[in-house]
């Protein structure tokens, strides 16, 4: 028998729970060992749990038991997450966890930890829920190169888009139903600011390129500034606008990464990822294009990828999984400024004419694309690839011609 | 350094030389050993090979060789793969494959070898090519009961509907394409006919449910006889017709297993799934639906599956992977006259008004659909959830009112 620890009871906590209660005996089977919870950590009280006896408030009683040997950190947030794993890990207690921003910002320092103490330090839930990804691109980047990994990392936001895109409501409309279906927190900042899909990407470009990728380091750009006007526009194009996380490995060796909303062609595999679903594309220079889909959030998806976890580590009590990256710095990004890629453009100057003239006299290949209803004095196009301080330039420039840019939103090689 | 052999130097198994060789380095990174191949077999010459030295013709050398601890059977066919591959567990050698007909026909007894001897029989490149999709089911398995599994798992196939849906070729025209691209065996029967997708389907039953479910107790029926008249009838429906293997488990413990073209809403995952492309969905009740996607064949992708499966016997020469099922028989499927779904039925009569008549007084609940330029004896039409025995009887008594069933389709809950 292996006695565990679960540090949070929340959505995610409980869940991990009712899963480890539930599904006993074949955990049992599948790990070679019963599983015993021997606490759950809580600074609430919850009287009425069956397992009520099981709760503490104090993280030592886990620390200083050394017949723990896992500790599933599912508390959320920087701190004292972070202390605590580092503390479980210091102890040689293997530690599994959801949580998506203290992998992001502490990754490589706990993943160095777990190496030193010959323990593990799994975070299969982190991203992407319950869908299987932090495991088969780590099986996959054996034999192959990571090209590219590029997707729909948030449900929040999807689901925003999905209801703007198919039902014309209005960013802040559907923001509030998602609110009241509890797909989205009172303060959405997170999720509609792109915060929780940069952690992801972080974490995946991590990692695919074996060298920590901080937060800090992605351009990140959320869906607030997005119009019905824009998702008009994309349909025209023939696409839809999507957040897409990407990553890229370039031939200097750096990467461009990005969390920002993008023009998606329709016939894309990421185009019809819908509603609160998350996809993920991981490309290989082996494999090809393989996708992964399914729900990215959710109390039992993401309980079931922290058990699987928590299974691995029992399994492997005496042996580490390899899961890794070293540390590493802003010299592997590519500034977003140098990026480049094609555009799309609304803009809306004094009348027709003269918005029409600046745009081509700055935008000589400038494609023109129309929406039913737009106003005489709005023009929007798309434009070849460019590099964004030329696009930034461009658009100064524009200004200065009494021309203002309404939208500006990348087009996407998907 | 582990020592290993690779039987088959077609083109899985010269894809599988060429990645252990291309990325030795990070190889043996990952799998903490150095990884040299020190036999390939195959029957054939290779005088211009680089590796010239290492091929032999005598099993035996393999066989008899202590230091060679894992082997890629990549051969295909069930014999002597069946006898080379036996011989290897049975001398405590690991061994990983890419061939399905094996481990559809022989996966139990084979695991069960495995078992006895504690090393690992490994099979990630048998279902979906580059798509991992073993590996995380069986993680998904820990924490989940797997309620289905269905998918297009046959790109052949795929691209042939793909080709009569988008470009309106006949099936002939279709698969002579298919063949002139390589993507079809010039005996196309295992492909067309569903009996790779047979395999595949009862791999993953098997997994899924942890009893082998052999090929031949799956209901399988190919694409020979889907014409261009029921593509444009599942148009007209608001679907698509794709080649489907499914397995469900139902309330008394038995499963439901087939594999058979079925019409498929535009809006369900798998309808976008096109040309050589595979997509399985698994549908766990934590998970709920995941979805993979990626190309199911090609030299590489599969080889980098294969060289996975290699590393992970060279990671746990001492441990054996959670990989088994037990035997199983034909009381674990549900006699395909049994089971029930809606259905589409074309149908062909004399003149258009005693057709119609004999149809409504069959099936009182048709729902008659239409095609443009359909012949006027023509009816076509889709009927709520029958037993299949009832369909037969039905289509029995249609015949003798003068009316012939020229199709039957199954209509997909997906």
């Amino acid at each position: 028998m292996v006695n565990v620890a679960v540090m949070g009871h929340g959505v995610v906590g409980s869940g991990v729970v009712e899963v480890l209660e539930n599904h006993r005996e074949s955990i049992a089977k599948r790990a070679k060992e019963e599983i015993n919870i021997r606490y759950i950590l809580d600074i609430r009280d919850f009287p009425d749990s069956p397992y009520a006896e099981k709760f503490t408030k104090s993280f030592d009683d886990i620390l200083n038991d050394s017949e723990v040997k896992v500790v599933a950190e599912v508390m959320g947030g920087l701190n004292p997450a972070y202390d605590f794993t580092k503390k479980c890990l210091l102890a040689g207690k293997s530690v599994v966890t959801s949580n998506k921003e203290l992998v992001a910002e502490k990754g490589a320092e706990l993943l160095q930890i777990a190496k030193d103490k010959n323990v593990n330090y799994l975070f299969e839930a982190s991203v992407g829920g319950g869908i299987p990804i932090i495991r088969p691109m780590s099986q996959c980047l054996a034999a192959n190169e990571v090209v590219e990994v590029a997707g729909i990392l948030n449900g929040t936001t999807n689901f925003i888009l999905t209801k703007m895109i198919k039902d014309n409501m209005s960013f802040e409309d559907a923001l509030k139903m998602a609110q009241e279906l509890g797909y989205a927190e009172r303060n959405p900042a997170a999720d509609v600011e792109g915060h929780d899909a940069c952690r992801k990407i972080a974490i995946l470009a991590s990692l695919a390129y074996g060298k920590h990728i901080y937060p800090n380091l992605v351009h990140t750009q959320g869906i607030t500034k997005i119009t019905l006007e824009d998702v008009a526009y994309a349909s025209s194009w023939g696409g839809v606008i999507k957040l897409i996380g990407q990553v890229k490995r370039l031939n200097d060796g750096r990467i461009d990464i990005t969390v920002e909303p993008m023009f998606i062609e329709a016939s894309s595999q990421l185009a019809g990822v819908d509603d609160v679903f998350n996809g993920i594309l991981v490309r290989g220079d082996a494999t090809g294009d393989v996708v992964f889909y399914g729900k990215g959030a959710g109390k039992l998806p993401t309980a079931s990828a922290v058990v699987a976890d928590i299974i691995d580590c029992v399994k492997h009590l005496k042996a580490r999984k390899y899961l890794y990256w070293s540390d590493g710095d802003e010299s592997l990004v590519k500034p977003y400024s140098e990026t480049e890629y094609p555009v799309y453009f609304r803009v809306e100057g004094k009348e027709r004419k003269t918005t029409l003239d600046a745009v081509l006299k700055l935008f000589p290949d400038a494609r023109i694309i129309v929406r039913a209803n737009a106003p005489e004095n709005e023009i929007a196009f798309v434009h070849g690839s460019m590099p964004v301080y030329k696009q930034e330039e461009a658009s100064d420039e524009l200004k200065q011609l009494g021309v203002t840019v309404k939208s500006k939103i990348r087009i996407s090689d998907l």
